[in-house]
């Protein structure tokens, strides 16, 4: 009843290792189909040379109760849930620890702009959250991962659509897109965009964001309305 | 009618994922037939593994417009017009987002001649444009690109055929050479180049450049009259 | 006799390499039988890819003293002896000279908590022992190498069920495990975990430890009573 | 009539780019026949990947007159026939630009002895050339490249057989070993240590050497008379 979701959420997980973005089973994808009020979620510590199609589990939306798959799903299916519920133009949200997105993370730094591969995707600073309270980690801790973020995006004002990734304070990253491919390649941005930021920063410690027109020239010229980049 | 030429083209392309200069789509490489005045170039956004010869655009180097092919030529391809009609040795242009001359890019910093590699390749520091205007980056910005990179040439008095390449401040390389196998070979030697440089400064933040003599004997033993290095 | 034992521990020291954890063949892979009172050891300066089931060397636990194979035990045998017996719960160990991990070995530095990565694999930081003194390093070196381990683990009053690694100063990493291949899978987290703490300080400098109800939550997530990761 | 030193040099030269060590034609080993009086090595700018045993070239080791081989030899023969007419054990030499090693010797620095993976390969800080002089530059630069080589072990009482390699100021390095193949793995080794200085210099800034018997005691279990490493 959900083959395609299911292959759609297969491949964007199996996408991960061959980014190299994971280590082991550290990463998830999921995707959603908002018109049936489901997600499709990796399954919780599942090695990825053995995934098949039928090992991805299906959730409803608003529940969050597992409708179809003998897996338990990802640890991480609150966040993604909490994600899907608050951003709702989102298709598909990615988990990963990759190295360098991860190391900003751990510092609790956000990344700002500093050139056109990062205008290209984020249009302004990827927020790194701010840590999280003893109630939240004590509390219903994925779902209240998620709640953090969405209180981040709030806070600062940050269209998800313009923005489609976060950084989790002393965690990872969290990714999404129109879809779970979309996701993905975001991902991979992430990644390279957050290893040129390490060490540009290293070479120019005060560097300061890159000009606002500029960011605006990127980001547009590949999403405005007026885009001018691809086929 | 321009098959070589698109072959030529498509081979020098498909080098930039080999060599590991590029994520994604986010590069490309034309040449120059300056005798028929056209310029080939890689199709805006089409995935290297599916790219055929015939994706390949051809262009009139002094309108601009396209003369061959049906896809819409890379969204760079004003700027590899500029640097041709500008530099009117070269027969091949590269760009990349390759790391780690990307990160000197968003530094906004010259790679100075710190070594033998460096030297064999490029005849002084590799110049790192100056900020672009507001003007200029809401106006014909691609072309625009260009002319900034013609312009720190003449304002530094600098032989693009002794320098073949330059870093688009808060962007990203730009690279040429006699022909498109030999731009993409100097893009490669340019990140060797780049990511040595960024870890000599760490283990020395106050060092000069090389003497001027042994940047000479190195880059006239390949380059100059009396090169003797090779078959 | 000890056949599938031995199999066992080829197979983990194969998985060095191919998780890009050890150059030529510097690293080995043992495991316990604690029923039989015997170590399976990979033999000393053997290539990886001639190394075959056969040319594990089994010990006795006790006395040290080989029981069968024809080739001599790795040079640090002696380091494995004495974690075996002194850590009676491990059922794997082992020692690699990987890249990030050997780096905060040399620096002479333990590996603080500074994310979740961390946190699922290892409760707190990662200790580095004290330099060795004259007398141990002129005395029995390599039993001393696993002496001035159980020595640090007893005086700072660590669990090495809960913390499966130790940097050696001046060397490299012992990592250990419920078997040879879960003290693999711990070896290649430590240098994940290894290059984010590197590069992490780098960002931030002045970087606390996370926060300890964070660390309580992930370890014991994965580890704990009430672990709920995985199937 | 060499037949089997140009295999052997061959095979030596291929194995530098599956190392990783060298990109395009950067890199070169030569091996010598002391009781024939030659050295075989390889010939200038030929590709990896295209190169036969009979495009390597067989030289005089006292004249240095080519004996064997149309092609040109590559245009550092001069310092390695300077390398084996002064360090009279060592039977293979190697160049290349190896990322790190290079970067050491840009930035002008010993590579101190910071760890045991140093001291298994090498009997205490590897050496940085001084800058070359202008009539060295502007004199037979590749043979003074080698005289340089051989007055900083000259003036600092070094013994090549236990310190096999230098860091050309500026250049990058020279490694040797008993044979091609020897000085290949030692050219492993001087990168992986290069690299992991580099970093261990950034943990800890004021790091000083290790202590004096930890480097005796690994070396010398190595290579000394009462070495008991391997079979």
């Amino acid at each position: 009843m959900y083959k395609s979701l299911k292959e759609e959420v297969l491949e964007a997980n199996l996408a991960l290792p061959k980014h190299g973005l994971v280590t082991f089973t550290w990463g998830n994808v999921s995707a959603v189909d908002r018109q049936r009020g489901v997600i499709a979620i990796k399954p919780s510590g599942v090695e990825y040379d053995v995934m098949k199609a039928s090992d991805i589990v299906i959730l409803d939306l608003e529940t969050g109760e597992v409708i179809e798959g003998d897996k338990k799903p990802s640890s991480d299916t609150p966040t993604h849930l909490c994600l899907y519920r608050a951003f709702t133009d989102i298709g598909g949200v990615v988990h990963t620890h990759s190295r360098h997105a991860t190391i900003w993370s751990q510092a609790g730094l956000d990344i700002p702009a500093w050139g056109t591969t990062h205008a290209d995707y984020f249009y302004g600073s990827i927020p790194c959250t701010r840590q999280m309270s003893l109630d939240e980690i004590a509390g219903n801790y994925e779902w209240e991962t998620g709640q953090v973020i969405v209180e981040t995006f709030g806070r600062r004002q940050l269209d998800p659509n313009q923005m489609p990734a976060v950084l989790v304070n002393s965690h990872g990253p969290f990714i999404w897109g129109t879809n779970a491919s979309s996701a993905v390649h975001n991902a991979v941005v992430l990644e390279e965009v957050a290893y040129m930021g390490l060490f540009s920063r290293q070479l120019s410690p005060q560097l300061g964001s890159m000009q606002q027109p500029l960011l605006d020239k990127h980001y547009l010229r590949k999403h405005g309305e007026n885009a001018y980049y691809g086929q």
